[in-house]
């Protein structure tokens, strides 16, 4: 395998996102828009699109709805020849609404009883992990079922015996589970993490740290010991710790589209950079332009060029210059 | 309760139906169509269009997905206020593409744990019957759950209680049982029930009579001794029996749009009739318009007016003067 | 008649709205986007979506376009079975192209000649307003024609008879008459209107009444002598007297995605919560909740639920207990 | 005035047409497509895109929907500098659904009180008929209202007494009068015609002419005396007559998409070749390729180019040759 | 030709502009809109909808594409009767996505090798400009191809030689050409020209002027010795410079729907009510109204009326008086 | 590299195929459908659908349309790694418009200048052509350029050289070049083909055989002594002829959605199975096959799966069996 670029394979369940148009509420909707949506898959996906290889693993029903989403991952040139097709369960689906201020935006999941939730742990080939530089899944996975648990914990296990890194975002979702089945899941897991990505609000109400920011991330390091911690922290920007020492980087000015995917988006571009460089500072600035750029795209999916975030990642460079 | 228009009840399971446009195949759609389906909902409203008192009996998910469905029925008159709203369970969705030959249409369903497969039949004000001339369902129902299955008898001997007669589509799905499945578990029902509508094929491959049409009509109305026996024959129309009497109609010429909902809508325009006048030629001719305009309307729902069919039959009638 | 929901019954016209898309102006459009509205079907759709009891009074032409009013009405289960359905006439419309700064959003009536605007006072089976708590209509039905205005004076003096309250809102639309017009005819129905609702604009407009927002409406109170006299304050919240006390609601943070139906979602709130409780207070609070939900919604119709309504209503008050 | 290209003024009202897409109801519709249609603009654009030099006069109320009519019609280079405006009345309107059997193709018509319907005949500066070989007009427009009527009246004394020729069209409406109505108001009129087009039902129903088509043009052509005589049999093609002579033109294989307007396309077709070679035969051809190609465009208006016409003709030509 | 309304003749490309809908980014688009574009077309069609009489010359390919392109231009009344037809080369294409922060608005020009680029000077018959007040070009067209600038500048000789007024636009497009080759390509230009429109940006890059706004127009007037001369300020709204005396006009408050063509737009109208009036202040304020209506109206073409404009422009002269 | 499945690459262009909606001509569009379409990326990706292992290789220019194409190609699991960007030249097109009888389908091709047209032959790195059972191309590409022509010879030889075999389709298109041309290129080529495809018309026009489809086919395999010969019959069939047997295929019924493809996926479908059991008359059956689906999905992609083709593989040989 090549090892000229940094490579990934990540974890997880996709689904189709159904979407309403130009903000009508479902009840009154005609015609929904169909797209693919999943945290390891978005992620692998924009991954690829920065220059990496990647793969991505699931579970899926072998139906024109389970191609529609390995097609529109492969679309990007993820390697899905290790998905696990079924003929059996179903493919998961959301159904989301846009909401502008005071109606928020509302989300329906319709996930239950998807294929990848019913995964045997040893379907799974693991050996495949010794080709790539990382292994890249999400809480969302674990909280799936018992089996995708265990998939995970076997997944990173493998990952520790053939030397590739462990890359892991906390991505709490209420909908699946509560903050303390969260975080008794989750806690012994993140020891084992190498790349430990988490938000502010996360880290708050699952992982139960407080304090300043500083502070959260300093607790975060010291419980969990992971090479490199990063806290996302919003429109506040993000912050990452190694070896003691604090990186931050600050947000865009930005104007939403569409802002699903933002976190995703955010873990690929810093764990890219990291894999890529080594260099924390870059990592953050790259995962803030992606998070960014993230925003204005409609659906989860990053269409965007290596270029095209150097780019603004240049632009806003020069403008704290100016403001200096 | 005004008694001066016919009444139907009925029961079932609506879903929503998600369809591609243009021909164009699931997998490489961008926006699916979004439209209320389910049987014995589609006879009730064709059943309102037409003049009559129509109400539905359901269970549904308390969410946008189901508020969808129950307005859509609402919209045309349908009285949806015996519907029960839960939290939980889900509601069912089928996907549809159109073929072009060679190319068959093709169906995804996915209704698995929806409300209705849940129903407790004690949950059902089946007091309510009292009210209508008639309580109609279909094989569907009987197949979705053994719940339903049960809800169905017990609204059945209910019916017969009250006086009130039962209307009873076979309606088989290959894609929710096998004919020997169906057939067990119809046999009895069907023996109680006093309108029986089944199709050619249906009474063949499920409720297993053969011969030619008349024998197949005359074995169906000895074995189950409903009030009227009626059997579809597709394109070449549709034929009843009633007290020994074989009664027939032509079919129409017709440019297809979308074939679905053409039986419910038969279904819909004969028990309107033969409730409004007892004539069972009417009956048999105002249904074989229905289902004729079903197919030039897309989706299921029948968006048509009593007017409009008589119309079609005067003009039907005066082309057959013209040939004669 | 059940008497455990509030109940309303309306009186006005609706229309079908074209409007165009994305900002796109009429001379450039493709295609409009079809949808209903009318004042006073805007408020029994809001009305019967809170949970009330709500039936609508019209006069329709038969034909698609009126069927298409009269169902998309009782979708949200508005009993529609008052309305008198007309060959004769057409079906009122207007267009709609939605500005950006400076330019202005522009409409275009074209509702001469409708049905409505010729009704006979006495096709109306006014013994139905027994049924209900409320009788509700707007000055734009009174502005629609003589005949209009006649009916809303009869329908009036029934609801004095019946025990029914009359809720009015001025609603003055300058496309129709003039203020001094409009001030001649709705002075003295005002002098029997239970509920009376106008905005601010249309208080020194129209009603001519001036100084502060707490005079304003003390002049109104005493000119007037409502039950209730309520002044929408525009983005500066809305106010109520009752027995010489005045109430204050605040407005919420709104992104605007559709501005029409704002005032007729508010009035429903309001009214519908001041019949279920009597709470002044609490009927205000719910509408400025619907009047901001109104704005992120496209189209005139209220696709909203009371536990949607009840949870901005908390964060609201949430959100001031931070603010103190 | 150049002389160099025949030239033609029509006079009539053009409506925006509303029809839904995909063969679904008004009833269930969520946009409608818009368009301009009416006979006479029709023509007029039909005839601008063989070559010809076009106007069209006409009365339209200014504003945003009035504005999108005289744009599509100038669009083609017709000329509509003739045009009334005024800031009274109405902009016409039709809605149509496109059926598919058994169900009718069905319109609705909201045209009354239209602008031209108002028009004072002495606000046309008829003077400007002197520029152009021939004046156009229908019996719709004659339909339309008694000032109508009388505008044609005097348009066509006018065209008499400055030598412009005058084509005229039946194109009976039954929506507008009934054939007695159209045939008294008519029948003066015809005598006036130079270039008399009709169809086959038209000349039964209306002018009340019969016997075979060969019989029924001499009829007409001696009833009216026209200069030429054309007489269309709908699939069968079209026939015409001069100076006793009878051409004929066989008709197309047709698939369908539109099938409105195609009337007008074979009048422009016929009108544009009869004045420009005054050879029959061709004339009646390139009628018929017109208004072929008339049935496979969406929507009224004649997007073609003459050389596309050319071709078809030369094709049909030779696969005659074939045949024989 | 009549004298009593101010008249354009403009000349340069047009263009079809595709364009994603809702922010989506090409690669992710399954449809486009097809609209046309072009600065000078642009200019001629807004000065038209003002009332003026427009023409405007160009040279485009004989297909469906070129004839979409007079098509959409004729539409608004302008003339292009003078566009030179071939059947060579191509018809120039653009493809926009319009960004939200921090993502850009990107464009794909595809216009090598179009037909305008490989005119032949001689080819246009440039006694028409005899017909006109005005001829309008800008320096886009300068750039397309060195054909093209031979072109200009005969345009303009011949302009000068009938007594037609000169306007041009600096419209530097970084795609086409760098400022030097700009400058030096339009330095000799624009010292025959009588009315100078340039943007700040333009002035400061490509003119290479600088200092104070009034520091720069004063260059710019004392350089080139234009009639009148206009410097753009963009948000901080326009100057203009006639006989030593600066005019100002103030910007409007916006809400952007697409920018494309706003500079166009000021240009007519500016050079619209310059010729109308000689008034600079006058032409200022509506030159700075169309271009903020321009602003909110998608596509380049201005679907705006003169009413309008005035309505806005009153509106804006009033506010400023309150806030005296 | 595995060889447990069929494996082809392909040489030539994509394009973008920009087509209108519901039967509009291009000149009436508002929006265009955006697609990829390139006859040799078509038969990879229906290849790869069935199963083989597919790659193509091209030369493409790196801007969004030129990734779109890539990303659509890709989606399908085609190797697209060996695709050359650049950021000179250009993305091919072609706009398409449907007709309807009597109205020709009309294609404009905007291809010229194209990044593939100004490939250096040497740029490809024809190594990889050992990676594969088959090198595939057709006359398309050979006409594209000169430089084209040579990398097919040179793709040819290294084939040759590595024991690769070569597949061809003649693919005459007349807007490229003269059949005599085109027969002055291929001849050569075709002498050099192991796979030799042709459609009737090509094998007369071009390659110049005549005589019953059985002495053309015998014709061609003398003339060119390719492993297989194969000449596809339209609506006839197929036929192939391989160590002088003669093995022919019937066709299917068909309704057509989208034509365009059809002749790609015949060859995918033959050559696929041929590779697989070189089994002659299953590869014209699946040929066949595919070609029948091509003409019912809409675009040149073919969105089907091996066991969908199965079916109706299946289908039709019962159907045979039937009319026995």
């Amino acid at each position: 395998m090549k090892k000229d670029v940094p490579s990934v394979i990540s974890f997880g369940e996709s689904m189709i996102r159904f979407s309403t148009k130009n903000f009508e509420r479902i009840e009154q909707a005609h015609e929904l828009e169909m797209r693919v949506a999943g945290a390891e898959s978005n992620f692998a996906i924009a991954f690829a699109r920065l220059g990496g290889r990647a793969a991505w693993i699931s579970k899926i029903t072998n139906n024109p709805l389970g191609r529609f989403i390995a097609n529109k991952i492969r679309e990007h040139g993820v390697d899905v020849s290790h998905v696990i097709w079924t003929n059996d369960y179903r493919v998961g689906l959301y159904f989301i609404e846009f909401g502008k201020k005071p109606r928020p935006t509302q989300v329906i999941y319709d996930r239950k009883n998807s294929a990848i939730a019913n995964i045997d742990p040893n379907e799974v080939d693991w050996e495949i992990l010794k080709d790539y530089d990382t292994f890249h899944t999400t809480g969302i996975t674990v909280a799936l079922s018992e089996n995708c648990k265990k998939a995970v914990e076997i997944g990173i296990s493998k990952a520790k015996e053939f030397g590739t890194r462990v890359s892991f975002d906390v991505n709490y979702r209420s909908k699946l589970w509560s903050p303390e089945e969260a975080f008794k899941a989750l806690d012994p897991i993140l020891k084992n993490v190498d790349i430990l990505l988490v938000t502010k609000d996360d880290a708050r109400n699952v992982l139960k740290v407080d304090g300043t920011y500083e502070e959260m991330i300093h607790t975060l390091a010291e419980r969990y010991n992971a090479e490199v911690t990063v806290l996302t922290l919003g429109s506040e920007g993000a912050m990452a710790l190694k070896d003691d020492r604090i990186y931050k980087a600050e947000p865009y000015e930005l104007e939403v589209v569409d802002r699903i995917g933002a976190g995703d988006a955010f873990d690929a571009g810093f764990v890219y950079e990291y894999l890529r460089s080594g260099d924390i500072q870059k990592a953050l600035e790259l995962g803030i332009a992606m998070a960014a750029y993230a925003h204005t795209i409609p659906g989860d999916i990053m269409f965007v060029t290596k270029d095209e975030l150097e780019l603004v990642i240049t632009q806003k460079a020069h403008a704290h210059d100016v403001l200096r």
